[in-house]
């Protein structure tokens, strides 16, 4: 089952499409090179947008959750991707921590603990997971959905090093995104204790605008490699920096990023012949989890925000207050399955895509987000892994398509590890 | 579809399952260390021979056929594994030349050829097939039966390098066992035109009794890790020089062996309390097609070859003459599908396993050859990867059963690493 692009507008993408599939050659070995300049992430997924004349990342996670909406049958692919991802790390690992979220109560989010769980105990490495939850002093021992059982062990230091009872990791894999800082004790680390992905690729150091500035370079460089726009595939983006949306600071300033950059759409929409109207996303600069993001049709939508618009675009994750805002053009959603909004959300382990899934969602419109707070979507694993292409067979077709969106998202994966190069606190700076 | 196994005896297997299993972590951990120290062939297929009380690899193979007879779901990790390779071999790599054996009527050959063109071109590198063929002065192009094409084109040297007409690979992949020795066009290659695996992991070269003697030092070690008798796993052994079938010499040496070996055995079946008649495979030392091999009870069974059998057994593929003559233990197959005898294949490229099949075949019984002149086989792909193993299963579960048939082809590809280390004419002789 593969959602249709419902829209007329298919024309481009499949020219985009065929170019990719055509360019497959040059695209695996350009790509090849540069893993070797900047090491992938651990692992990652990427949010994409298919607007059938034009196809974009518009959110990359490095602590991606939803490892349980894969498609099992690739569950293989994942797990080998793991093991070379283990033998770069340290041929030597026996033992890997998790840290998970502290949501206990979002089965969703567990069973995607579990998942990881599964897939790197598979690996031959040992498992344990490891909790930040302040007051836990016990092993807690959670009931899954699925029958399954997760235990979080309550953490400890023990000199530069962090530990469970029992248990003296190799390496700890974050699976939380330290939205309001890493903790003390997470800080300092022996660092043979290898922190994937490391500290700073939390969102308390990681903005998007810096995401995107470093795509923006992948971008122009890979549509020069393939021959297209680099329109085509990234999304015009902008930062506003000092908004305070209680205080009402920052106000004009939005405004006219929104209207420069509604401008810059609508040329080239008439450059690409596309009759739509555009639209943007205002969204937080930090932070993740869908708070704070707002589609913006006109300048005066920033204007004349009411009170409840403030409060919500006002904080995002543990209550973090918005100061930076990124403006992005917005890329509508023209894949759908039975009438309703399907987007596409690509993984991968180290730079090997391992399949994806869409987020089925009737309730809303093209243009809106959907990963939003409260929202509720019906995930459907990919049916193919997106790892490959079939040179043989239309550039629409689904394994065609699945790699197209799996060289975006590596596309999406590469600008991380660029972006994590040019935060790293003890690197050099670019 | 699992074939069964039809013995009262799988108590011990099921006790060597439980083991691997257990031990998985362990094993995990010791073959990443193995394989930096002994970098695995680009790829290998092993036949195993699964007796219930025993279970071991037989036959090694560097140039595998077969790759047709894959499971199509693991195709996505047989093209991970060779983006793998490749990256390792060489980041810039864009062009392979495979070199297949020069069969052209054999269709299900060349259906193996075009798996393995496929796998290799998903990867991304370009793929183009150089024949062998003495006499070939144009491409030839050949219909498979699955409707596809193989286009086989005359290699050519240009000075240190090898090429096709407007083709200049940067590496050659040999899926020919070069039986008579690597011809002249193959040899002093420039370096960097990486040649997999190495010329002397031809069968000129390559012997089954050296790539045992690696196996026996692999075999100890990992029986003593996971605390085994190495018995359980590896098949005995012994070699006997100069041997001519037609001449009838050497044939008392030949007996004696056959004698030893039987007693040997029988003392093992006795410790572990097997109820059964020992057999000894006497087989050609080099080659491979099963050629030359004879199932044999009694020391009287070589003395007593009428002038058919000593034809059978004084050759072997391409018309070389056996003097060098392996005696190995027989172990017998107790892996049966309605009835028809089945042998577990399993394979792998770089050291990922990557799927497997069953040779299943009707005619035979359980203490013959299976891979023989004439054979017909009816290939079962493996419904598991073999990658990876559930802990909470029983251990003979398919996943289980499958892990452990990973991990003892997997013990296999390491010794057919250490023999290639042995035998490079370039690097250190230990």
């Amino acid at each position: 089952m593969v959602p249709h692009l419902t829209t007329a507008l298919t024309g481009p993408l499949l020219e985009l499409e065929r170019q990719v599939i055509e360019a497959q050659g040059d695209i695996e070995h350009w790509l090849r090179r540069q893993w070797l300049a900047h090491p992938a992430p651990f692992y990652s997924s990427v949010d994409l947008r298919n607007a059938g004349f034009k196809l974009a990342p518009v959110d990359t996670n490095l602590f991606p959750g939803g490892f349980n909406n894969l498609n099992p049958d690739f569950l293989p692919l994942a797990v080998q991707a793991a093991q070379v991802a283990v033998e770069k790390m340290c041929a030597d690992a026996r033992s890997f921590l998790i840290i998970p979220e502290n949501h206990t109560r979002n089965l969703y989010y567990l069973q995607n603990v579990a998942a990881l769980v599964d897939i790197i105990t598979k690996t031959g490495l040992s498992v344990r997971i490891g909790s930040l939850i302040p007051d836990l002093a016990e092993p807690l021992v959670l009931d899954l959905p699925d029958g399954g059982r997760l235990t979080l062990e309550p953490v400890r230091r023990e000199g530069n090093r962090l530990k469970l009872d029992g248990f003296d990791p190799c390496s700890i894999l974050l699976n939380n995104d330290l939205t309001s800082g890493a903790p003390a004790i997470l800080q300092g680390l022996d660092p043979a204790q290898t922190m994937l992905p490391p500290l700073h690729a939390g969102w308390a150091t990681r903005s998007k605008s810096k995401h995107f500035s470093a795509y923006d370079g992948v971008a122009h460089d890979f549509s020069g490699l393939i021959g297209i726009d680099p329109w085509l595939i990234n999304p015009y983006h902008a930062l506003c920096g000092e908004v305070n949306f209680q205080a009402r600071e920052g106000e004009e300033c939005l405004a006219d990023h929104v209207a420069a950059m509604l401008e810059k759409i609508r040329v080239k929409y008439r450059e690409h012949g596309i009759d739509r109207d555009p639209f943007v996303i205002v969204k937080a600069d930090a932070g993740t989890y869908g708070m704070g993001i707002m589609t913006v049709k006109s300048p005066d939508d920033v204007r004349d925000l009411n009170r409840k618009q403030r409060n919500k675009m006002g904080v995002v994750k543990e209550g973090l207050s918005v100061t930076q805002v990124l403006v992005q053009e917005g890329v509508p959603t023209f894949e759908s399955l039975n009438a309703a909004v399907a987007e596409p959300v690509v993984y991968m382990i180290d730079h090997f895509v391992i399949g994806g899934f869409y987020r089925v969602h009737t309730g809303r419109r093209v243009d809106e987000n959907l990963n939003a707070p409260g929202m509720h979507f019906v995930p459907l694993a990919f049916d193919q892994s997106g790892s490959f292409c079939d040179c043989g067979a239309r550039p629409d077709a689904p394994m065609n398509r699945f790699y197209t969106y799996g060289v975006l998202a590596r596309l999406a994966a590469l600008a991380a590890a660029v972006e994590l190069e040019k935060t790293d606190p003890e690197g050099e700076q670019s």
